[in-house]
Parts: C-alpha cells; structure tokens; sequence
C-alpha cells in the first residue's frame, strides 16, 4: 500500500517510487468520471517508476449512498463489497511470489479505507498475502505547507474530524484548530470568528487557497468552491479553523 | 523550509530531493550530542542531492529550559532567541538572490517552530526573504503506516496532542483516538484500558514497535524505552492510544 501524496506527482517519496519500481501488478479501482484525474495521476507514477512488464487490473468501485442517515453502518457495507471486489482481482490476477500495490491518495492512515479492506480481506482466511505501508505526505501536510502554518500551536493540541462532525456536534470540546476532512456541506459557516485557512485541488495545478476570518471571506470560499466544482465537475477541499488567541 | 521525513532517508519526496538540488546555502542548527544522528541523517541528504558548491552554516541553538513551570512563556522566549540567531545566519551568509534551505524533521506543520522563527524574523523587518514550505512525512504517518492502522475510525475525529497535555487534562473529551507526541513523562501509563499503537526511532533502523492493551504492554514499553534511551543516549516516540469500541 503506497501512500502517493495528495496532488503533486513530486510529492511521492524516494521509498514510494521505489516501491512502485517493485510492483508486478497494479491494482486501479476505478471510481467514476468525477475522480478521473486521481486515476490519471496514478497512471503518471507507474509510468515514470514502474517497471515496463507491469500490470494493471482495473475494478470497479461498489457505488454508495453519498447522503446516508446511518454513516458508519453505510461506510462498513460499502467498505465489505468494496473488500470483495479487491478479493476476487487479488487472487483472480496477482499470481504467487508476485508484489501487488494499491497507490493511496496522501497518507493511507488518514480516511482512507485500504488498510481496513486488506484486513478485512485476510481475516476471512481465503486469500493470503503479506502487505506493507507506505507513508504519504497527506492533504493536511500540503494545506499547512501551502499556507506556511503550523497545525498546532505551541504545546496544545489540535483535533482532526469530518465537516459531517463539525456540523453535527458544533465546535470540537478543548482544542482552539480544528482540521476538517470530508466536508461537503462548508461546516466552516457556522463558526464566523474563526480564522480559516482553507484549500482546493492542493498540490495540483488547480490549487485554491483562501484564508482570514470566516465572516469576512466565507463568502468568498463559498463562491469560489461553487465555480471550481461546477467546473471541474468535483472538489476536493480542506481547511484549518483556528480560534483566535 | 524542506520537510524531510522522520528518520528514513528515503521518506524524503522528490520535490524535497530537488529544492535540497536548488539550494545553495544549508542552515543547520546544532541541537547538541543527543540530537548528532538527526544532524547525520540532514548531511547525507544534502550530500546525496545537493550541488557540490552547496555551503553549510551552522548555529548554536539555543539552550532552553526542558522542565519549566511556565512552558509557552519559555518556549516564546526560546523562539524569539533563536530567530535572532537565525536571523544573524541569515544575514552574515545568505547573499542577494542565493537561496537558503532549512531541513526540518518529518513534516514542517507538526510541533516545529521553523516557520514561527522565520515569520518573526521577517515581521522584524530587517532581513528580507520569500520562502516557501514543502511537506515532508510525519513521524504520525509513520507511526501509522508501521502499525498498519488508520489514525482515525470511520467517519470519527482524532486529536494530537502533547504528553504534557495529556497528563495535566486527562483523556481529551470528544475522541476516542488521540496522538501523543513531545511526551517525556510516559503519560500512556494512566489509561490502562485504552489500546496503545507505539513507536520509537521511527523509520530509522534502531525503529521499535509495540501495541496492545496498555494494561499488558505498558511495563514492557517502560523498559524497553529506558533501555533504548540508555543505549542512544536519546530517544524519539510517538504513540496513539485508542479507546476500544
Ligand atoms: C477520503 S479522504 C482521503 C485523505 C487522504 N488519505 C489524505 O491523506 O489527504 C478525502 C478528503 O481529503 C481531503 N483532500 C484530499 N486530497 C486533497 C487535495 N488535493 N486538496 C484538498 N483536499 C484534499 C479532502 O478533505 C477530501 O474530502
Ligand atoms: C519537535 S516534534 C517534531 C515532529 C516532526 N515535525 C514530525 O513531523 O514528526 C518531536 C516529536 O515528534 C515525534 N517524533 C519525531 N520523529 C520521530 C521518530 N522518528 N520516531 C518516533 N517519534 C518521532 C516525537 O514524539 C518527538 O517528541
């Protein structure tokens, strides 16, 4: 499992290109039109470090309820069918002895259901493999960077959670920053005297950064979220709010 | 400002490899005996990518008090003493339009107060500079990536915190996974019911790896990072401790 960074084709590690250098067989699930330029990216690495005799077997990602009333029970079927699917092109295609990879966007510890899929895939006993992980630098790491801040002020801590959460639950108890992953309703809205530092697209040519104090540019991120997904047909964003001192 | 992973040369990215390959002034400041394999593990990036006409400058960082009663007061203090020394690196050995690299530890945005020393030197006003920050892998990416887990479960938040915090304010409200870090006092021992996920020397070859049920493998993780520590004469973990379901 490579963690492939979140956008820039440099942003893969030494240990990542090298991995993908081992790779006999590439699996690609493909996840509709929408996410296309991710594949594309992916193609581009095995490309610029594969070997020349790899393979590619591309599945086809189980479709899901994007709006579930019951998330978690949603997710965990999804993540089943999905670990399904992943099982039968693991033992229909990669042969013994063979190295397989999964090329995971950023870090693979962070909302990512690929670990949870080949465990779950091993724990029902059929197909047996080895596998490692490969850190990535995450959409987290690339925000804080593009913005030039820390996530962390000094010694306190920061919580990382879903726009899903922030929009249920309010403001997270005992930290001052809070990132926000997954956010497809702007949570950011409800909270105007938090500074927000947000990004789109991060570490692609398409990159979107806004930030100052959410009452005096949600409007903006409102609007330019709204234009940059109508026209690339998805988005992906993330953001930082930060309670000031 | 080049994020270079936690401890493995090859978590390094490519766009780190090739700003290390721009650069012509490196910034190194000592940190004293302890911290020499972080030192050795900069100078053989810079000789791995660097130009042969690359300088070196090194600083004498500060000391700084590592138990104060005051702990933001002393590291503001801290800070502010190592901008000026950075600041007169700076401007004694940086000439018009060379470009100057500093190599920070895993990733830029995580407990690090490069950035926060740059903007204060800038805010000062008499040391002009752009500068840029590229990512790197954290030792939390790490930390997961080794252990095969996600940082968060499905749909659910996260914090990272210090192990200071932890210890002073008890299991944060809200989470049920939480990322310590900076922690000197081993504050996992008061949650003996939670799962522990810990890692030392990360990514490097003296890496140690251990989890269970704090209740069970706390004594053996006390020992085996007093020994280690002992044995390096300094030592560098990092550990998520999650509450069972
Ligand atoms: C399923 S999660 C995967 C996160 C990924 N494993 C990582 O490390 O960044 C997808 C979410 O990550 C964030 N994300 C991923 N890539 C991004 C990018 N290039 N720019 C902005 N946000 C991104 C968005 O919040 C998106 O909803
Ligand atoms: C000053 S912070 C810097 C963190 C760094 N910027 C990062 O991204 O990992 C130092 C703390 O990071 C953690 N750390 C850094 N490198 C580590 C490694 N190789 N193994 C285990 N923990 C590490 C430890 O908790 C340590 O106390």
């Amino acid at each position: 499992m490579i963690g492939i960074g979140a956008g820039d084709p440099d942003q893969l590690s030494l240990q990542a290109a090298k991995a993908i250098g081992r790779t006999d067989l590439f699996f690609v699930l493909d996840k509709g039109a929408a996410k296309e330029s991710m594949v594309e990216l992916r193609r581009r690495m095995m490309k610029a470090y594969g070997r020349p005799s790899r393979r590619v077997v591309e599945g086809r990602d189980p479709d899901r309820d994007r709006t579930p009333a019951d998330y978690q029970g949603t997710i965990a079927d999804w993540r089943h069918r999905r670990s399904e699917v992943t099982e039968a092109l693991i033992s229909e295609h990669l042969l013994d002895d063979e190295t397989g990879a999964f090329l995971v966007w950023g870090d693979p510890s962070l909302y990512d259901s690929t670990i949870a899929i080949l465990d779950e895939i091993l724990a029902r006993g059929q197909t047996l493999f080895e596998y490692e992980v490969i850190p990535g630098i995450s959409s987290v790491s690339t925000l804080a960077a593009r913005h030039r801040i820390g996530l962390n002020r000094v010694g306190r801590a920061f919580q990382v959670t879903t726009g899903r959460r922030l929009t249920d639950e309010g403001w997270p108890a005992g930290v001052d920053d809070v990132i926000v992953m997954l956010d497809a309703q702007q949570a950011f809205t409800a909270h105007p005297d938090a500074d927000i530092y947000w990004g789109a697209y991060l570490g692609t040519t398409d990159e979107l950064l806004r930030s100052g104090r959410v009452a005096d540019v949600a409007d903006d991120i409102l609007k330019t979220r709204a234009e940059a997904r109508e026209q690339h047909g998805w988005i992906m964003d993330t953001y930082l709010l930060r309670r000031p001192d």
